[in-house]
């Protein structure tokens, strides 16, 4: 685990040196200051920091270094933000400095050609053990320790003197982001902050000279603040490798990749972004599903699909119960189930009668369907979902349910939300869980089943796919012999949080 | 043309009469008559208006009639709230009453196995000439005249006794929205509303008994203030009269499908819905392509298509130009495009050139990729979106354009999405853009964006999705011979307005 803990300097360092560290405002090497000087005096980064830039005294009132070879102490971390003619020289220093980790926020190497240049600064790193993040990346972005790479300020000035939200960082949460592309990647955290999903740990790593997407899921795995990994790549380096340790991490932890650079052009496209040499699409749509890695089709889905392992056990089997008080959206939830291969059979017949008891009595409505989709039509109330939820999940044969509870029907208050979620608790099914819209009881209703831990999705489509891939990580687990062991361990920190 | 007259009726009455009007709160005839009467007071609705109640003597200050009989003067449309046996004597007093048409809103028909009792209510109709709209529908939302049959009140007030907005209705636009399934109809509200994309009419047709999707989609033809048409459906009826008419429509205006019950179960649920006796899913499919309309996959898609073909032109021709300030997303949107059966084709040598030049003058960053995707990489700048865009609307093999402009970079404002409409103004291509996040710049943008007539999605696959329908739309229109006229006929109407 020596490796393991190298990289944990890149997350946990106890001392960071900023090299192009500057005053011009919005320039990276200021930005990236700032974050942690922000941090350092607000307690949560802890270690010390150094700015280093020859031109300066001090920054924002710290003492400014000519070089990292004049700070005095150890270095876990440096970050680099200075032209790439001069990387070379920086790691030079560094190895005299025995620092143990590098992040090259720099651009200007494998992608645009200087493939040498590269390969240089990653011998010199290597004589010293150092390892490296990028370059041309992000580098990373850690809440807990206020290790916050990022460039890009959280809020920007427009050209009307308006100062709004441009890049936000998430709350903490406990899905890792681990991405090739920095844009995609900062867009991702804007995606996921105005969402208030979570997240445990942020990674960019840009044109990967040295640590890899594989090593660094092998350092999520034992990470214990990440549930689920989301993977962005537009290639994949050292195959075996990442065939072994995928394999390793999905017994555990469920990853979540989204492969760009599919299409013809879109390979090329990615060389001349990260010097990206995709190869046959196939043959990632082999390897993901070789290793149980969840491949995502497109954006939405991708963090939809982060989204409910982080939240829901897997399903044990893939036949769906549909919970609606919507017709049409509840067919198109149907629709979306089946044609991604899971199934919405019919109920038994031990469950239609107990429905059909429901319906004499009056607790449910006479002419409700209730042979699977049930539909609890628009004389739905908040008591007619917890019912009903919890008899299709008492079924056997039920493995998990789309509810879909379309908040305009007039009798349909808040309640539901809570009493569904307490119903749920009693079972190790998932339950996922769809309302339509964008105002504001739409939003209210959404978030509020995200709070109790329930993921919610703005379209039938998407709760269908999010149960998707529910009910494949599921089958993958049983697959390996693992699944009631995985589960019982996600209910038991669940239920603990 | 008579037809259209009477369906007129429901959009333009110069009386209306509510039946089963009541003062209990919350029940649908109390919302619907409310409607009506705010509208009426407001000088929106500018005819008569009658709340029908044996039971009251005025409902809201509008003196009660205890039956349509009673009522004096013409009556253009009756509005029905009452249970579904009553239903049959109310429309022998609507054929005494020579009413021109009738939406009936109760439910109980043919979507319960009551068969006959709607066929006797249609007979009955028959004989007078009054056309149905339902049973089991929404019926009509119409702003410009104040027509607003919904029974679902904008807003509601939860157990805390806090009032929220749940079912808006959306601005003044130029989509209408043509829906079998009510609680979806309401739900597309919802989302139109807080996405700010506006609708001309609305329509929600439930059981169809008498007016059908054809004949709606015919007097949309017709409706100068309609563009667009988007219709969800989960069967049709009358299979020939809907190809003869969608044929029609389609050379003047696109018509998006969304049609549920794809699948087995689906269409099972179909069936207990509206009564809808779906039928195979490839014969639907044969029948849209047939006809030029487009079938969209997902409700996502449906909106998204929808929003395009309102504010863009079609595109002659499938050869896509990407531009882009962020690698990745460039690259998915790539891989969309190709993967919808577009190119994404590398420019003309002459572009090619243009764009060096560009380059070597320090216009664009000497890095940026500009062979297609064109990426203006992390140092771009308001201006270059413009200048690259202009470049790109030149090259005549480029039919269309999708922008990627991720506000995350430091160096871009918000001044690039007005002169980016100011040059897209200058060509009859249609550019959609995306920008991803959820928070405060990514919302300003798009909606920007969307204000100036440029449709934007929060993701890069869902951007491309639109530009294929663009395409797909374009091509259908040139097969005809009839893309020319259409987008001259489409951009005097944009400039213009």
């Amino acid at each position: 685990m020596e490796e393991t803990d190298k990289l944990n300097a890149f997350f946990n360092p106890r001392s960071a040196a900023i090299i192009g560290a500057t005053k011009k405002v919005d320039k990276a090497g200021n930005v990236i200051f700032k974050n942690f000087a922000y941090n350092k005096t607000r307690g949560v980064f802890k270690g010390e920091i150094y700015p280093v830039n020859p031109n300066a005294e001090s920054i924002l009132g710290f003492k400014c270094y000519p070089s990292i070879t004049e700070i005095p102490g150890e270095l876990d971390l440096i970050v680099i933000v200075v032209p790439a003619k001069v990387v070379p020289t920086i790691m030079e220093d560094a190895v005299a400095k025995k620092v143990k980790t590098a992040i090259i926020i720099t651009s200007g190497f494998r992608e645009i050609g200087k493939i040498e240049l590269e390969q240089q600064i990653v011998a010199t790193a290597k004589k010293a053990g150092i390892r490296i993040l990028g370059p041309n990346c992000l580098g990373v972005y850690y809440q807990k320790t206020g290790v916050d790479t990022l460039f890009l300020p959280e809020t920007k000035v427009l050209t009307t003197g308006d100062e709004v939200i441009a890049t936000p960082r998430p709350l903490v949460g406990d899905i890792a982001i681990v991405t090739q592309s920095g844009a995609f990647g900062v867009a991702a955290l804007d995606f996921l902050a105005g969402r208030q999903i979570g997240i445990s740990k942020f990674v960019s790593f840009g044109n990967k000279s040295d640590v890899t997407e594989s090593e660094m899921m092998h350092y999520l795995l034992y990470d214990n603040e990440t549930k689920v990994i989301l993977l962005y790549v537009e290639d994949i380096k050292y195959g075996r490798k990442f065939l072994r340790i995928a394999k390793e991490v999905t017994l555990k932890k469920p990853i979540i990749a989204l492969k760009a650079g599919r299409s013809v052009a879109g390979a090329r496209a990615a060389a001349s972004h990260t010097g990206a040499i995709a190869g046959s699409d196939k043959i990632y749509d082999a390897a993901f599903e070789q290793t149980g890695v969840i491949r995502a089709a497109d954006m939405e889905e991708f963090f939809d699909m982060g989204k409910a392992l982080a939240m829901q056990p897997p399903a044990l089997g893939n036949n769906i119960g549909i919970l609606t008080d919507a017709g049409g959206p509840g067919i198109m939830a149907v629709d979306e189930c089946e044609s991604g291969g899971l199934s919405v059979n019919r109920f038994s017949e031990e469950t239609l009668r107990k429905f059909q008891k429901l319906k004499d009595e009056g607790v449910l409505p006479k002419f409700a369907a209730t042979s699977n989709p049930v539909d609890l039509t628009g004389s739905v109330t908040d008591d007619m979902f917890e019912v009903a939820a919890d008899l299709m999940f008492q079924d056997p044969a039920v493995h998990g349910i789309v509810l879909l509870g379309l908040h305009h029907l007039p009798a349909l208050r808040e309640k539901y939300i809570d009493s569904v979620a307490q119903v749920s608790s009693k079972y190790s099914k998932p339950i996922v869980m769809c309302d339509i819209g964008e105002t504001e009881m739409a939003l209210y209703t959404r978030f509020r089943f995200d709070k109790l831990g329930i993921p919610s999705f703005p379209s039938p489509e998407d709760a269908a796919r999010a149960m998707k891939a529910l009910v494949n990580y599921g089958a993958y687990l049983k697959k390996n012999n693992c699944a009631e062991e995985y589960i019982s361990e996600f209910l038991k920190k669940k239920r603990g949080s």
